[in-house]
């Protein structure tokens, strides 16, 4: 029996949206259920993914899924940082193939510009060992800058290259009107940003924002009835790493995504090549190329090479975050995976309007939580 | 193909364990390992369950499996309360049942002790809505004494049968060296110990706690390698009621819990008679009561009768909590479903030492999240 999405949505991700947790997550549940022949009544349970450090509400998972109808179904909250949807979707398949449940809905959002984005970054850096490792330092910015020193270092990686990244991020950005920052930026003004964390500026890093996204999975039978556009669940991958940075052996990749990929190539039976078109975690510029890496989509140390060829736009090798990536859309981070894997199933539907890659069959979806730490890599399929 | 429990651990629940999550995670774990044939790097994945409000560390699935030696296999957190670790096996379940995972270790934890009592139950309250109830004082001990008081006025339950839930359970916990609680209670002294919540006193309040429990599942094939003894995970049900209290129409009973009970009867073809020992959520003396009732072990309003008759003792007609259930143990939240398995698991394996069910063939979970909001129902089958 496989296992299919059967709808997606998402609100727009902004600063300040103005809205509760609440309201942004029937947003993007309305905006799921919007084309598709589903009532909420028929949806079994439902999974509640974000980091819980943003909110005052404990345990969300029960408000929200009474806000949105769900009660008495079964729902819990799932949690791995910034993959937790991507990790909500896995155990939606399980519930699903295992015959527990038919229809899941997986649920993602987070409201963080509540706080300031000092307060967001020490939130954030306590994801790292809060006794050995984020005391010193070792937030997001600074463990990603190192893995572009080191990068820079072993396989001479640029700047150029890591902005542009970011210049093709902000070039699709213009056809997603979810993105939160929607303006084609130059080489020129990647490079002269102010510095965040050096070699990475201020281009090269995602910006925190308020927001949710909602993947809706059912079983085979049900699928056809629920949509003409089914699109298919072929491989999961899902590993973890060292919390600990000081643990780790590579720097100029994640272990964890190689693995996962891996794993998800082997379920679904294909190699990195049959991909069409891809979402990576791009928090900051270099996780991108690094992606590409460790996804197998070119050979380790030449992912600044292909975006420095362009073979990562559309008309490319592989087109990868045609709908802006982290970068332009913003990293509402519990969001974030079903955002991901929203735009690859409207990819695969041959809805994505502007930024459709023709033709595509096959789409994966990289999302990655912490500093490396868990690795979740899913592939669909029309 | 069916999915067994190969081993259970737990650590002591005490107050002030003067040790980290880490280590209190890695003593359930290691004791869960004792008498099994299974190396950690056999686990396929992790589930690491708690609430999340009590720690400093975000995200602790990824520190706690480092910890245990489980990376590089996947891991993340999963929350429902009080409740969590038996979402947890829920989860891992579904991963073995599906075919993602062959073995996956459940760990469950909470350290509470670290701050006041006060501001635990602040935390706990921001379980319920934080907009419209919990500033109001809709926590634990006042939800609690909501249903007590409405069962008294409705059924005619007394102060002495609330207290002789106690009595019991405070008898049984002189032979579980894992409960905080060892001490012999009279009647006298429940009834009169001072007033918590009206008509709740303090002995019929369970007691925050630190401590964590590890539930190993393992598919049909390696749990016979693993273990002479496994138990079977006959059936689950899982559901949610509203989180508004004032939403609710019944406030004699959770509903959550019927419905979870009647799931996990299906799903086990068996009946409330057929259960032999019961593990169920007594937070409170009166959640004993309505858990007995809303099981099916008696009818709706006869709970206070059960205990006045003796019938949860061993001998009579259901044994409850004969490991001194949470009212003794201690509820350290995330570890409290992981313990109640793990009772469960040694009856139905005959090693229950004093407080042994005869030949207890059926086994029965009763874990709820908030004031009633997630009702989680295991059966295990020897």
């Amino acid at each position: 029996m496989s296992v299919a999405i059967v709808g997606v949505g998402q609100t727009p991700f902004r600063r300040n949206c103005g809205t509760s947790i609440n309201e942004l997550c029937f947003d993007a549940f309305r905006n799921a259920l919007e084309d598709i022949d589903l009532a909420p009544k028929e949806i079994d349970a439902s999974l509640i993914c974000s980091a819980p450090e943003y909110d005052k509400q404990r345990s969300p998972a029960g408000l929200i899924s009474e806000y949105l109808g769900l009660t008495p179904k079964p729902t819990f909250y799932v949690e791995s940082i910034c993959s937790s949807s991507s990790t909500g979707v896995k155990v939606g398949y399980s519930f699903i193939k295992s015959r527990l449940h038919d229809i899941v809905a997986v649920i993602g959002f987070q409201k963080m510009s509540e706080i300031s984005s000092g307060e967001v970054q020490e939130r954030m850096g306590r994801g790292a060992d809060i006794q050995w490792e984020s005391p010193f330092g070792t937030m997001m910015p600074a463990g990603y800058a190192m893995f572009a020193r080191a990068h820079m270092q072993k396989y001479g990686t640029t700047e150029e290259q890591l902005a542009k990244v970011k210049v093709k991020s902000s070039k699709y950005s213009l056809s997603n009107p979810m993105a939160m920052y929607r303006r084609a930026l130059t080489l020129e003004e990647c490079l002269n940003a102010r510095v965040i964390a050096s070699p990475l500026k201020m281009f090269d890093c995602c910006a925190n924002a308020d927001g949710a996204s909602c993947v809706i999975l059912a079983n085979e039978g049900k699928a056809k009835k629920i949509t003409d556009t089914p699109v298919w669940v072929a491989g999961i991958g899902a590993t973890s790493d060292t919390l600990s940075t000081t643990a780790r052996t590579n720097l100029t990749g994640l272990t964890c995504a190689v693995e996962a990929g891996r794993q998800a190539y082997k379920m679904a039976r294909i190699k990195p090549g049959d991909v069409n078109v891809a979402e990576v975690h791009d928090c900051f510029s270099i996780a991108e190329i690094m992606a590409c890496e460790n996804l197998g989509f070119c050979k380790p140390g030449e992912g600044g090479k292909l975006i420095e060829e362009s073979q990562t736009y559309i008309g490319g090798k592989i087109p990868v975050n045609v709908d802006g990536g982290l970068l332009s859309k913003g990293h509402p981070i519990g969001a974030t995976g079903g955002s991901q894997i929203r735009t690859v199933v409207l990819q695969l539907q041959g809805n994505a309007g502007k930024t459709q890659v023709d033709g595509a069959e096959i789409g994966l979806v990289h999302n990655i939580g912490g500093i490396g730490l868990y690795g979740n890599v899913t592939v669909l399929r029309r």
